[in-house]
């Protein structure tokens, strides 16, 4: 068994349009990288964490990363294993990118490969749900899900927890606009109805059925007519700056569809060729270089294979 | 060309438990025979209708089927074309099983063989769908779509209109039973609410979702997780007398899954077999043989082919 691993898991795209809480893509970058090693402490320490400007917590209890970790650990009967680690975030947070679920991937997946891998990575994703519980308030698992499996990731339930993993159509290509402006996920929550009208639920299982349909037949026209969203979007567009500019000018570029990623303020597009992906990155850099809002801007094919383990010794 | 046609277009069961106006599928009975002919009168006439205990108007232009070739011809540019037809209605009205889309379809069908199919099935369904406007004040597509092409399909979208036809499973059996009620389609309709609850609707979401890939990639085991209603079953099944002592008989006697069949009252369950889906009639009809109501019961394979031409000349 390793006493070292360093692990890679990936930024997620959730609710994609019309799956509002159960419907996410892994993307290949940006993503967290972890660094994790055995020791004798009898505990779980966080040496360091880089990249998120002195932002989160390194107490093990406060931080996602931590309680994974500690969790797994009791899980497998295993709570006196001494673990430090490094955590470095190479992707903004909250950013609606799936931050947490990227962090509390890498590191199930590192403590994972350190105690010799005695859980599949879909056993992982309970540990992962609480993490989100810690971070955003509830158990959600449209991100870790496709952090951890990689691919496209419908939850067809929460209770009992179902989930499909789909593979990504080859083609499909991300773009996703991180506008560097702060919206917390509580309130971009918090801003949705608890009602919605009958009529546009229907509207919205038609397209959610059509895109799940498009994807798992690799059908990027039926693709296409299905990423629109019209429950959530219209509501959480508000809190971001140049919305409508921006999806416009994806969509003029040649995206098949273009909206929020999880509760923003990232933006993501999705193209059959990464030549329109770069176009679309282009176009939507454009509408933010005309304003005083800074940005990261991410091109990538779809994610299949979710976390990596890039080193162990 | 054909002088004379006759032609079976078989019954369907819309919604399917989670697909409220967006799935259908076809059953192989019952369902409805037509009889047409061309004559020189330069006018379409309903010569008979049988089985319809003298409810349905002779008149064609309050006829669905009367309404729908005297639309397909003047489309066609063939308004003076001369058609007489006798209707057999083999299955029960307003019983939620697409009676109307069955009429429609079957003399579209028949319309379009006498014509030299001009159309394929695909191009009739507009003409089918107004014809449902005229039986029940709304131009769905969830009867008349499985009624013309067979299988089950996908309504992604009303405007504009895109459908999704989706072979049916080979192993998939329906039992459908007509508790001998008469619920009219806009009561039916009436009485749902007009809002739903935003987490009700991603419940449904994550089925209808997971019902379309079971039916994609014939998971038999997500088709049965999946086929559940949180939202319009609940309301309409007090409008049906036994319902959940029905649902209950169902799902004992091994049915993937069990709900109403369009807006009622008949009751659908889909099964994995022949044998479980006779099992399924048993147990429901026991049910009602301790009750005063009578009932029509069918056992029937999805239908993948839709209307068959019986016989031309």
């Amino acid at each position: 068994m390793a006493e070292e691993v360093k692990v890679f898991a990936p930024a997620t795209v959730a609710n994609v349009a019309c799956g509002f809480d159960v419907l996410g893509f892994a993307l290949h970058e940006p993503g967290d990288e972890i660094i994790m090693r055995k020791n004798d402490s009898g505990e779980v320490s966080i040496l360091e964490i880089t990249g998120d400007e002195g932002k989160l917590p390194l107490n093990p209890l406060k931080n996602t990363a931590g309680v994974v970790v500690i969790d797994y650990l009791k899980h497998i009967g295993k709570s006196n294993q001494g673990i430090e680690f490094i955590l470095h975030k190479k992707m903004p947070l909250g950013s609606g990118l799936g931050s947490s679920a990227a962090s509390a991937a890498a590191a199930l997946v590192a403590i994972n490969e350190l105690m010799g891998n005695p859980l599949s990575r879909a056993e992982l994703l309970p540990f992962a749900m609480e993490g989100e519980r810690l971070a955003c308030g509830a158990a959600h698992a449209d991100n870790v899900a496709p952090a951890l499996l990689g691919g496209f990731v419908l939850i067809r339930s929460y209770s009992p927890l179902d989930i499909l993993p789909i593979a990504p159509p080859e083609k499909l290509v991300a773009t996703v606009i991180h506008p560097q402006i702060e919206i917390r996920t509580k309130d971009s929550r918090s801003i949705l109805r608890h009602s919605v009208l009958l009529k546009d639920a229907v509207t919205q299982w038609g397209n959610i059925a059509g895109l799940v349909a498009g994807l798992l037949t690799k059908d990027y026209g039926l693709i296409q007519r299905s990423l629109k969203d019209v429950i959530i979007e219209p509501i959480r567009s508000l809190l971001i700056p140049y919305f409508d500019e921006l999806k416009k000018s994806a969509l003029e570029a040649g995206a098949l569809g273009c909206s929020i990623s999880g509760s923003g303020p990232s933006i993501f597009a999705l193209s059959d060729s990464q030549e329109t992906a770069q176009k679309v990155a282009k176009a939507m850099t454009q509408v933010l270089e005309r304003t005083t809002i800074g940005y990261d801007i991410y091109v990538s094919p779809v994610n299949a294979e979710g976390p990596i383990v890039l080193s162990k010794k």
